[in-house]
C-alpha cells in the first residue's frame, strides 16, 4: 500500500500492532457498505514526532449538534477508521485526525494499547448506565467483548457473573473476581443488570428473559439483520433496553494503566502484517479470542 | 352474577362506569390465559360507605422486594383485576383490597374517573423517563392511550408531535397544543424522544427509526407475538428502548382534577353493562375510541 496522503490537521500514523475485531470479520462478510482497508484496533507511532499513539475511531464534523454535545462518537456525518469511508489500520501507514489521538502511556505495551478500543466500548456502559455499587450484573457471552465487559465491571466493584460456553475464557472472568456459570440456562427475571455481548439473536432474548422487573438490558453486541423478540415482557415487566456501541478512550487507558484490566490472557495468536490472510481466518475460528497484527 | 364475598381487607365495589380497554378485547380473544370476568377500568362505589372509588388494579403480595420498594405493580405474586386471578369491574359487584382503592374527587364525573387507570399508565412514562422541559416528543399512534398520552406531555409543557391517521382524533390531541401529522411517514434519525402507542409491531419498527442517536423510545402498547426488530441501529445510535405499563393513581386524579386533560371527547359509545356483548363488539371496530360501560 502507498503511503497516504496526510491533510492538514491529520498525522501520519506507522501502525505497529493491531487487533482484529469481530466487525472486522463481517466486513470481510460484506455486512457493511465498506471496500478498502479495514482495522479500527491499533497502537502506532506518529511519523515525525515519533510518539506512541492509540486512535478513537469515528471522524467527527466538528460543526453538528452531536459535536456540540461532545458526542462526535454520533456525529451525523461522521467517518469511521477502517468501517464507514477512511481507510483503517490493516497497513503500514494510514492517517487520523490529530484531535483523536491520545498517547500510550509508558506503563502499556503496544500489544495491550491494541485493546483499548473495544475496552473503551466496555466502558462505555458505565458512561451510559448508572450501576449502583454492588449491584449483581450478569454478563451473557464469554467471548473478546464479554470478557472485557466483566473485567471493567469488575475493576468498578460490581458483583459479576458471566454466562458463557468455554472454561478456558470463563477463567479470565474467574481471575478478575467475577462467578462464573458454564453452559447454564442462565435463570428468569433475576438481575436488575444483564449486558448482552454473546452477538446472536438467541442471546438478546436470553438477555431479556434475565432482567428482573424495571431491569436493564444492554445490548453490546450488533445481531446482523431482523432478530424476533417477543415485545411483551418488555412492556409488563418495564424493562429497559439501551443500545451501547463506542466509548471514550480516557477511562480505558486509565484502566490499562492501573492494570485494573489484564488483556494479556486475551492474546490468541499473533501474525505479522503481511500474513493478514491466515491472521482473519484464525480470527475466524470458533472461541478464538484476539487475534493481533504485527508490524515491526 | 352473584354478588362475590368480600375477604378481610377488601372493599366490595358496586361499579358505576367502566371502560373498554385493548386489553379486555384481547383477553376476549384469548392472547392471556384468564377466565372470568374481565373489566379493571371502572368509577364505583363503596358498599357500605357509599365512597365514590377508582382502585389500583395490581393486587400486591406486599411482602416481596418489590413491594418493599412501593413497586407493588411489578409484585412477583400480583393478581390483576379481571387480567390475572381476580374477577374484573365488568360486573355489577366486585371485590379489590381496600389499600387499592382512591377516592374521586368531587370535580371528576363518573365518566370522566374511568379515564384514571389508562391516564396513571400515561403519567408512568414521566416516572420513568426524565424528559427535559420544552424537549421534542413525537407520540407514534393516535388510538386511545395515544391521546392520552399526548394530553399527558402537553400539561407537562413538553413539545408534542402526534403522527396518527384519523383527522377527527388528532383533533383532540392537537386541541390540547400538540402538533399533528396525519398519515404521513415520520422522519428517520430526529426525535430525542419517541413514544410508540400504536400497538402494532410496524409501529415499534418506525418508532426505533424515528429516534436520533442517544434517543429514548417508550414502548407503551403491548405487541402481542414476536416482533421483527433490526437491533443493529439500536446498538448503533445508542438508543435506549424503555418498556412502560400501569402507574400510580395519584399524578392521574390530579390531571383530570385540575382539567389539564380532556377525555370527554374519547368516548365513543355507552353501552348498559347488560349489552355488554354489544359494547365490545363496538369497542372491537378499527378506530372507535373508548366505550363505556354503565350501571345505573
Amino acid at each position: 500500500m502507498p503511503v497516504p496522503d496526510c491533510a492538514p490537521g491529520f498525522a501520519l500514523i506507522r501502525m505497529l500492532r493491531a487487533g482484529i475485531c469481530n466487525t472486522d470479520l463481517e466486513l470481510q462478510r460484506g455486512y457493511y457498505d465498506f471496500r478498502g482497508v479495514p482495522g479500527h484496533e491499533f497502537a502506532g507511532v506518529v511519523v515525525g514526532s515519533g510518539k506512541r499513539v492509540v486512535g478513537e475511531i469515528n471522524l467527527a464534523c466538528g460543526r453538528c449538534e452531536f459535536c456540540a454535545m461532545d458526542l462526535g462518537r454520533h456525529c451525523l456525518d461522521r467517518s469511521v477508521l477502517g468501517i464507514v469511508k477512511h481507510p483503517g489500520a490493516f497497513a503500514n501507514y494510514f492517517t487520523l485526525p490529530e484531535a483523536n489521538l491520545h498517547p500510550i502511556p509508558d506503563e502499556i505495551s503496544d500489544e495491550e494499547a491494541v485493546f483499548i478500543e473495544p475496552l473503551a466500548a466496555a466502558c462505555e456502559i458505565l458512561e451510559q448506565v448508572t450501576i449502583p455499587a454492588g449491584a449483581e450484573v450478569a454478563v451473557l457471552g464469554d467471548g473478546k467483548l464479554g470478557l472485557l465487559i466483566a473485567q471493567t465491571l469488575r475493576a468498578h466493584q460490581l458483583d459479576v457473573i458471566v454466562y458463557g460456553r468455554h472454561e478456558a475464557k470463563l477463567d479470565i472472568a474467574r481471575r478478575a473476581g467475577a462467578r462464573v456459570s458454564i453452559a447454564v440456562d442462565p435463570p428468569l427475571a433475576k438481575y436488575p443488570f444483564v449486558i448482552e455481548s454473546t452477538g446472536s439473536a438467541a442471546g438478546l432474548r436470553q438477555a431479556v428473559g434475565m432482567a428482573r422487573p424495571r431491569g436493564t438490558v444492554v445490548l453490546k453486541s450488533t445481531v446482523h439483520g431482523e432478530v424476533s423478540l417477543d415485545t411483551a415482557p418488555v412492556v409488563v415487566h418495564e424493562i429497559t433496553l439501551i443500545g451501547s456501541r463506542c466509548g471514550r478512550f480516557a477511562p480505558a487507558i486509565e484502566l490499562l494503566r492501573q492494570r485494573k484490566v489484564d488483556v494479556s490472557a486475551m492474546i490468541a495468536a499473533r501474525f505479522p502484517l503481511s500474513e493478514a490472510p491466515a491472521a482473519f481466518a484464525e480470527a475466524a475460528r470458533p472461541g478464538v479470542l484476539k487475534v493481533i497484527l504485527t508490524n515491526d
